[in-house]
């Protein structure tokens, strides 16, 4: 049986990975918001470093009310925009639906677990640099790797469809078999990148040129990297490395939180600091660092409007 | 003896206190930079909260191979500057001056006395908000106590009369039995401000306003206590309360590194944050929070330059 694809936010991610599962021929539903009218008479166009293109014609759906009931369900959305989930869900859920929560940041899994109860759910970490340049423009920079790890998902089969789907349409995607630690792995990343480009109003390859920010940036991963331990994940401090290694390579980026400064929308402060660091208090560790970050975004995030 | 004094630096604090000490009828011997001609022509304007005054001749001087000798030299400047010391202060040195460091931060007396082994070394502490806002315009906006520790001074009878003279000019100023204690004291209110007013481009109103910056600046003042605890110097953390509780009454205040960031001058961030950190960490210590503030600050004055 062929899966039935939705995409929840049609932006960066969900442009992209839904673009490129429709364009390799699977049945895909997205649902835009303001970009509707446009892509409806536009469609929606990739610009990719793996090659550009464009479908002229997408199931475009402007509420999920109008949307078919769909196997994978891909959340792509802002996790600010989390409230709306349950509402924006419901309409397209049956008994067999996976929702796959493509954000960022930990505890994403259990709050929607709470609000829609036996209801399956899985964590999407998506490895890669992309905008949304226009309305149903999307450019895709660089990477893309997609990794998938159950929460609560009786049988795995279906989660291996949708990476076997997605590797067909080229992407590279795997399962995690510890969506936990994929999360607090990926925040090792995340946690640094995002707020210092916010905070310093920079980007990534000048807090490495810079050799305090990239003492700094190492020093909050190892927070992450130790604060994931505290609660139980076996996270490797030499990841820190790694990581500062791999972002001295990339090209100059500015993080998803760092677009969302730029253009004065609220940003993800609440899944990708404070959850992590509520999580790592339970559990003994005090994130004092990260914590220090979180107050001077939640700072930034309260003066944005007077910019 | 009436005391002579010297003003090393004639800015918003050595305006200020010279101007005040000259007003007063005592002999006051000026050093000035850029505003010499201007002092020269138009005299020395201080707009204080406690009654504007003009004095139009003041002993100017553009170097201090002219100036007499002095018994009392008040240095003024910014730490910045403290390599060019000791070739401003020798010419005007007897074996009986005192050299009174009106500066912030740590360790400016050890890296003196290093420098001019011998001479008698005081700190100066000023609780004053006041601003050079022209060529020999001094604006003081409120406060103005200064207090004065020995580092090496072998008698105490000239910091006595200083304060004397000090007191006389209408200046409330006392004698620190404990110098290290009250540099440290007035780090607890200057590492958060000074670098929190910086990081985020704000004055100390809006810090207060914010709750998260709030329990984040007496978080960093809390860690400038047990810094100080840890060097052996009995602050109480119950300072912390106070400092933001008096922080909160003030008027909107940009701090003097808040205003080296707006005019793109260099920043003082070797004393009043490397050498902290650097001395609580030989004391065992680890400041992490005020660590990644001078991390950000050397960032951003790395970057000043861009703008």
């Amino acid at each position: 049986m062929a899966i039935r694809y939705g995409i929840i936010g049609t932006g960066a991610l969900g442009g992209f990975y839904g673009g490129m599962l429709a364009k390799a021929g699977r049945e895909v539903h997205f649902l835009f918001r303001g970009d509707y009218e446009h892509v409806r008479k536009n469609g929606l166009r990739v610009d990719s470093v793996n090659g550009n293109f464009h479908l002229p014609e997408v199931n475009a759906h402007q509420n999920s009310q109008d949307m078919p009931l769909c196997d994978v369900i891909l959340v792509c959305l802002k996790t600010t925009g989390n409230h709306h989930l349950p509402e924006l869900i419901k309409p397209i859920l049956h008994p067999g639906s996976v929702v796959v929560l493509l954000q960022n940041g930990l505890g994403l899994e259990e709050d929607l677990s709470a609000q829609l109860p036996g209801v399956s759910i899985a964590g999407g970490l998506a490895f890669i640099c992309s905008n949304k340049v226009d309305p149903g423009h999307i450019l895709h920079l660089d990477y893309g790797k997609l990794i998938v790890g159950s929460y609560n998902v009786p049988n795995l089969e279906i989660l291996k469809k949708l990476i076997a789907d997605l590797q067909s349409a080229g992407i590279q995607s795997e399962l995690s078999p510890d969506l936990k630690f994929s999360r607090w792995q990926k925040l090792v990343w995340n946690i640094p990148f995002n707020g210092m480009t916010v905070v310093l109003n920079t980007t990534t390859d000048r807090l490495m040129d810079n050799e305090q920010t990239r003492e700094l940036s190492k020093e909050l991963m190892l927070e992450v990297i130790h604060g994931a331990n505290a609660c139980g994940v076996p996270l490797k401090e030499s990841l820190s490395q790694q990581m500062i290694d791999m972002t001295i390579q990339m090209k100059p980026y500015a993080p998803s939180m760092k677009m969302d400064f730029d253009h004065h929308r609220a940003m993800e402060i609440e899944y990708i600091y404070s959850k992590p660091i509520e999580t790592a208090r339970k559990a003994g560790f005090e994130m004092h660092k990260i914590s220090m970050l979180e107050k001077q975004l939640r700072f930034i995030q309260a003066h944005l409007s007077d910019k």
